[in-house]
């Protein structure tokens, strides 16, 4: 299934992509399933959307006349795993590392899949980080790699952008990654049975319409069940958090010339088979937004 | 007004401290107030409580029957500052930086202020850190220090607790300071009226009963209304956001010798006016929980 949220900002309903044109409004079909959170995922939810969509009396909207946004209601974290691609870390000078590097974003960078990305007034040098997440089920405390994949919901696209003067600065990454609109994530969370292979996905990025990123999941050095066994060594991961695995390399700041986002731009990131994002950028006295 | 919420884990109803013995149970009082969550501080919350507390009607608890919880339900994020006293940034061998360094703890490391502190599997050199916190009463965008003010609900106490292995092991600090149980937030949210001089508050830690740290407000390199400004310019703070202010100096690995946090010692950390936790350290195998 490819799990969905539309509607306004704030407002999003649960729906299921049934990928011709339709979207099982998921609210309307009178299932009593509120909405993809933390309830939904350590309960029964995956299981009642699986008889949900056999149901004649399902209702559905026109996925064309709606907005999507994030796939999942607010998470508790979104923990972030840096420079887990060889290649990106050279790039970006930083060396490969022999044990994640974990950070988080601010859950209230969160925004749909073509939702506008706004540059803050401080912004010079700001990228995108085209990357694989993974969506949490159920409480995770001490679980092996075997059984990692068993607390896995599903997976989605998730951009981290950064601005990097501001993620330098400090020598901590929360604030360059966590803006406003820092964080797209989307379009789908899709469940595990409709990925033949994560271990061996596209990941990429074009700047209007141009590829910037292509690698592969099958470079990942730390792969999403030791990711799973070593965050949740001590740490819970509570049904619906986000593991986002990290960028592949090619990113416009890293290039000669530098490749940076300016207003008007058009990013698109995605991951092959779970779809892809388009969002374009604007600054923030262009949308009249305090910035 | 002093709030503090009461009952076991996860399951803690709001109440308010009246000081001689009682906390005012709110929910058991009819003024559908369901917790001190964004719900309540953004809107006519603290107005409906004193109204409450000039009820006759009010029912109360006895104090000393119940456990306490965090005073607040679970932030959108915790936002702390680090290296902001000067002395603390040289004793942990860094720069006093020139603008706030931002980092986030796990949601899910949030305990009340008298619950265990678990050590986890890997911990070596754990410290406390006692902290000043602000919590967050209205969605804060670009607000500027002279209006900082108008976004506080209140004043409580954060212990910002550290395995420092894992902090300096990977350059980012989310993990070191994100395991679970290592961040006790609490006895209570303080309203900003109760706070004579939040720039001249006294910030101390004991360990087993001995005095570790012992600083105070007006050394922050960086005050709240400044912090406020700087943060929320791009970073949206949301109601029930908490800002930690950082810690003094005097922490328990910056000593000679070393004073570092084992199983049965004693920690407590308080802010004169705000209150004081007490937590008993534990290693998980004690507990009998995986880890």
């Amino acid at each position: 299934m490819k799990l969905v949220r539309f509607g306004e900002k704030g407002l999003e309903c649960p729906g299921v992509w049934m990928g011709d044109g339709r979207i099982l409004d998921v609210r309307a079909s009178a299932f009593h399933l509120q909405d993809f959170d933390a309830h939904f995922f350590s309960g029964f939810g995956m299981h009642m959307l699986r008889q949900l969509i056999a149901d004649p009396g399902a209702v559905y909207v026109d996925s064309s006349a709606v907005r999507l946004g994030p796939p999942i209601t607010i998470p508790s974290k979104i923990i972030c795993v840096g420079a887990n691609y060889a290649a990106h870390a050279k790039e970006f000078g930083h060396d490969v590392p022999s044990e994640p590097i974990l950070f988080s974003k601010a859950i209230s960078a969160i925004v749909g899949p073509n939702d506008e990305i706004v540059l803050p007034a401080e912004a010079q040098v700001v990228d995108s980080e085209a990357e694989l997440a993974v969506v949490i089920s159920r409480e995770a405390k001490s679980v092996s790699r075997q059984r990692a994949m068993d607390y896995v919901a599903g997976y989605t696209v998730l951009n981290d952008v950064t601005e990097r003067i501001v993620q330098r600065a400090g020598s901590q990454w929360f604030r360059g990654k966590g803006f406003d609109t820092f964080c797209p994530i989307g379009p789908f969370l899709v469940t595990p049975d409709e990925v033949d292979n994560v271990d061996n996905l596209r990941v990429w990025q074009k700047y209007n319409g141009t590829i910037l990123q292509d690698g592969c999941t099958s470079d990942l050095l730390f792969s999403i069940p030791f990711l799973i066994e070593y965050i949740s060594r001590g740490m819970t991961l509570l049904p619906g958090d986000v593991i986002s695995t990290g960028t592949p390399p090619g990113i416009g700041s890293a290039r000669d010339p530098k490749v940076l986002m300016r207003a008007g731009d058009v990013i698109e990131v995605g991951v092959d088979g779970l779809g892809s994002q388009r969002s374009v950028v604007q600054e923030c006295e262009s949308l009249h937004v305090e910035c």
